[in-house]
């Protein structure tokens, strides 16, 4: 991993070459060593110990959610491209016969399969807003949750950073649109100095989300224009179009609104969500301290396997 | 969780009710608690602990992988019933407006979408057999895998020992006949052992897999005949049909052969797995040992947080 050459590819042959990935076949999918585990897995602690004095509730999310509630949550009208759903064969002997068949002769025999009820989950917190709609009203000074998930995103690439599943870990608050801003700023605040005590470069600056389409642009335009989603960058694969391994988002009261999301008194929730990409984490500080995690910075051993 | 009841059901609301699992509006998909997922993280590092004198090579997979490589693998010949594909939708503007138009009327939008190179992973080992050829010959001394990874199966059910997304860990061994069978025989021992080592109540039986069709029934014989599979199991829903919490399956040489995995000299490799089923034993815990993991048996403690 020579520190100036930043293209994708080669950094996706590097890993592979260090044994810190492993081919699938599926651009995007990838097997991870024990030492990018292991990465991930005290990068999460650091995550949770600097989230720790706000006492937040902890979910962990499988990687499918209900696919009624993603239709719901109006993913499918912003981000259809990127969604996955799962389908089963649900067939008899008869059916199973004809699948052998076309499998065998090469012939397309996934539309013998059906959609289920499950769906990919997208980001860690769309299964979260009816989770807590279901409670009754939100109380006033509000929730707070600290969710993990694994998710999907339908966008094969050849992008290290761009993986078609991979880990989210996100702070979610659903409050007053001052309880979700106050939220949202801290950890502007508190993300920054975490990715530079980890001696990684970083800007934050302001984002859109990839809506669907030419309606999507104006959605996309909108989000900037309200400054509803900021991201923390790094250079990963590119210095000139860093990669984005945090992102803190305003959602106004749309999941709200979406979920019927309410205090006491009948007035409509805000919610905002701060989350960490946790492989592009894992790849920015490969990509910056090198294959071998025993010869990082001292100081970055001691953030990450300090405690 | 009374100690006498045991059904299915009556465990999964008590669960609910308890905050250990969230409830997501499909069967067998659930949110779970820090404390559950604490557990988890637990057992995983006894489980790594009991497994180190052996230096497995440490891999954890996405929970999707190749559909090519789940086909080839020969599982929608056995288990189609069982297997997952996700799809995606792939069109442009025009069949957007479709989509929406069939969602807002309620009929099945579901059709649009196709098929996309993933499946999602239904064990921990079926992505590794191709990683493993791919590296040419395999050593005298066979080679050993620590592997983790989400696992789906399409079996919705109100049994919460039976997720449609659970967490699996594995070792595989991958050698001769006799290698791979010692290292099934050490692991019967050691499993054990270690389930209870946690005070769980337990049994290790010859078993079987959920082989499709009436031709399945002959391949469930045979595979019992042959004394193929056998799983660990602990009362979790039932007195009367325990759940398999940890599987230890010889292949014979059936992913030797699938995947041309060979030695130096030509001949072919058998294999052999050894599973962790991360929330069904996570599930037995709280089952015996109560919903509050700090009252657990100081014992269990010990085992789970002493290292």
């Amino acid at each position: 991993m020579d520190a100036k050459t930043f293209d994708a590819k080669t950094l996706l042959d590097s890993l592979f070459d260090n044994g810190i990935l492993f081919e699938t076949g599926v651009d995007g999918l990838y097997g991870r060593s024990g030492a990018f585990e292991e990465v991930i897995e005290r990068f999460e602690k650091l995550v949770t110990r600097l989230g720790a004095p706000d006492k937040a509730t902890r979910i962990h999310f499988p990687p499918g959610m209900s696919r009624a509630t993603l239709e719901k949550s109006g993913y499918m009208k912003s981000f259809p491209q990127l969604a996955g759903c799962v389908h089963s064969f649900m067939g008899g002997e008869r059916e199973h016969a004809s699948l052998l068949n076309m499998m065998a002769t090469g012939e397309d025999w996934t539309e013998l399969q059906k959609a289920t009820n499950v769906a990919l989950t997208p980001a860690a917190c769309y299964p979260l807003y009816p989770t807590v709609a279901a409670r009754g009203p939100v109380p006033a000074e509000g929730v707070l949750f600290e969710l993990s998930s694994y998710c999907f995103r339908h966008e094969p690439s050849q992008d290290p950073a761009r993986m078609q599943l991979f880990r989210m870990r996100e702070f979610v608050k659903i409050g007053t649109a001052e309880q979700v801003s106050a939220f949202r700023e801290s950890w502007l605040t508190r993300g920054k100095a975490m990715i530079e005590s980890l001696q990684l470069p970083c800007d934050v600056d302001l984002a859109n989300d990839p809506f669907f389409g030419r309606g999507g642009k104006m959605m996309a335009n909108n989000q900037r224009d309200q400054g509803l989603k900021f991201e923390l960058l790094i250079p990963v694969t590119s210095i000139e179009k860093p990669t984005a391994c945090l992102s803190f988002n305003y959602h106004q009261d749309h999941f709200g609104q979406t979920w019927g999301l309410k205090f006491a008194d009948g007035e409509l929730c805000h919610s905002a969500c701060v989350g960490f990409g946790l492989e592009r984490v894992a790849l920015a500080l490969f990509r910056h301290h090198g294959p071998d995690i025993e010869a990082w910075p001292a100081g970055v051993r001691a953030v990450l396997w300090g405690e």
